[in-house]
């Protein structure tokens, strides 16, 4: 048996309760969501998008599914108790909005109101069909993009938990990491081996289960993006092929996904003893971090964090090397909203998880940048990664 | 200096030309754009969408563009002679989009006609913003998705060697994963230790360039998605910590992308001796496949090719075991359009590139399909990727 790699059935039941509940606030009849994660919040299956479009309609008491016969056997493993609906493919003889506009008739759904979570399936690979706006003029469709993702905003204690695995992954392959990061080694060499032998660690770990689940655990990748030496400059970097050198800065980060979920883990590495310059930033940047890990409490507001980083920024005329904002939510997704941005009037509330990581980018020195993964509690926060943050344990000897 | 890992500026140019003919078709004075791909087709600039968005924006001799301050460096060091506008951040105190509707207004568009990839930036990670048609009254909006997806469809001479290329090292990649498949392993010590040994070759062939480029070109995977045993009967399926047994089926896969660019390589190997159903199956399937690549010639429609596979199911009793159209178009997405599908009616020409690709998937059995890439010629096709196809060569000993 061993640990659960996906929030259980009780967690999924409880979601589709509050969906329940705003149908009756917005007086909808039904919900159809095409959003592969939003998907994934309500029943735990997972696809590949693409040109071929997936539905997930639910009514006041049923729960549908649209999907091309290329997922036919693969929902009925997962899901043996919702009721799916095939087209054949995309494009086909007969667009795949068509059935959908076929399964709301079934539903009985003329006069009704539907929301949507966007107004016609992705534009994935060359996907093109209409709005369903369009197919339905005898329903009223409302666009609901926020309805699921406002619910995946508050994490549940089943998910903090898949997010706290994930940050102790993290750890590991970013140790892995540092431990094979020697100059004259490219990126990948050094980003491979770590990745390998915490991957190995994690399915041996984790080990075959009877019914194989699908929510991504599996791997533990630990890397740099290209962000080595001169290009560590680039928050975005995508250099490739960079070889790592005596006095490099480096950005490296990590963040497995575990059952759907994951954690992000970076740190700012420095090969051979820090120059003054290095250490000048790199100390900045570890003081102007712990000042937003300070600002977070609930019933502050988002920006309330980003205004205090930038306002450090300013007071040490650093704000020529400011590029991004102090971290964003995390979850299903890498990145989701709210943001701890200045424009973010959220308020923080108990089980919001962000990343905390602001960045100070210096021509000719380097980009200097920690991503810790925090919970926010009753108190202020709780760190969910936990990896060393000091310079002496960030410089490679 | 060694091989060029992107298009060329001649290429770009070009390209660039053929933007400028639809100005004149189209009555457009300028073209705005949203999709990483359509960006970097134009640019040969790389960058991970975010909630942030990035904005190409083309008059009849200008290019500009507007980017978060966090892709600022970034893009003047790979784009030197660009125009680039910067906003703060996302969400930010002021809207991105209002960013853009100023950039209009410097630009003189008032009055003019603008065409865009897709009416507002994609709602990527949360973000959330206007439609361009509300944010330019003052202006005229085209919604002209298919200007740059329509160039793509075929490819060029410089397109199809990168493609070539990338179908090299799917072959050694795959060769490798296909010498370390034993019974008793999981996928992932199988897939790690090819994918490690494939991609520090493929480091070490390429070398460090004096400017590091950010096409992707460092990274050799194959594996098996889940596809082992019974799961083999999933053609996306996602299954995870699986262990290779006797006797299973397996689904393979590669297809590294080189400057920006990716092939795909996917063969059914059999663990030990098949059986007699195992083998009829398989056979089944690569006679299936021989028909679709005698389909493919310029001047026939690609439903003709999906036509005759379907037919074959048909006269072979297997249209229970039928999931998938027979390909789909490839080069800087891993699904381009246009499909080989019964519904896809364009013509074939001389430059496309197609996976060909009909399965079949048997419960009980398991899930055959090889895919290859091909090039359409003037005469019918050039195989891209040449891995072998035939039984004796992919049974695991």
């Amino acid at each position: 048996m061993g640990m659960r790699l996906e929030v259980s059935k009780e967690e999924l039941n409880r979601r589709k309760e509050n969906v329940s509940k705003e149908f009756k606030k917005r007086n909808l009849d039904a919900l159809c969501l095409f959003d592969s994660h939003q998907i994934f919040y309500l029943t735990n299956f997972k696809f590949i998008p693409t040109e071929r479009p997936i539905a997930l309609l639910l009514s006041e008491d049923e729960v549908f599914f649209l999907v091309p016969e290329l997922e036919k056997d693969h929902i009925e493993l997962y899901l043996p108790d919702v009721i799916v609906k095939t087209y054949p493919e995309y494009p086909g003889l007969k667009h795949p909005m068509d059935y959908l506009r076929e399964l709301f008739f079934e539903l009985n759904l003329t006069g009704k109101t539907i929301g949507v979570d966007s107004d016609g399936a992705p534009t994935v690979f060359g996907y093109h069909g209409p709005k369903i706006s369009e197919i339905t003029p005898e329903a009223e469709v409302k666009i609901v993009p926020d309805i699921i993702k406002d619910m995946m905003v508050i994490k549940s204690p089943e998910e903090i938990e898949l997010i706290r695995e994930s940050a102790k992954w993290a750890n590991l392959v970013l140790s892995y990491l540092q431990e094979y990061t020697k100059p004259g080694l490219t990126e990948n060499e050094i980003s491979q081996r770590a990745s390998t032998k915490a991957t190995l660690a994690l399915v041996k770990t984790y080990g075959e289960k009877d019914k194989n689940f699908t929510g991504f655990a599996d791997y533990a990748f630990a890397g740099f993006r290209g962000q080595i030496g001169k290009h560590s400059l680039y928050p975005h970097a995508l250099t490739r092929n960079t070889i790592v050198r005596e006095g490099d800065v480096l950005g490296t980060g990590a963040g497995p996904i575990i059952g759907g979920y994951q954690s992000e883990l970076e740190r700012t590495f420095i090969v051979s003893e820090p120059t003054k310059e290095q250490e000048k930033y790199f100390k900045l940047m570890c003081e102007v971090q712990e000042i937003a890990f300070n600002a977070i409490k609930p019933g502050a507001k988002c920006s309330d964090v980003d205004e205090v980083v930038m306002k450090f920024f300013k007071d040490h005329n650093l704000t020529d090397y400011w590029r991004h904002h102090t971290g964003h939510s995390i979850g299903l997704q890498c990145h989701e909203p709210p943001f701890l941005d200045i424009g973010e009037r959220t308020v923080m509330q108990p089980g919001m998880v962000f990343t905390v990581e602001p960045g100070i980018y210096v021509s000719e020195v380097g980009g200097f940048r920690h991503s810790d993964t925090i919970l926010v509690n009753e108190d202020g926060i709780e760190m969910l990664t936990y990896y060393p943050r000091d310079l002496k344990s960030l410089t490679i000897e």
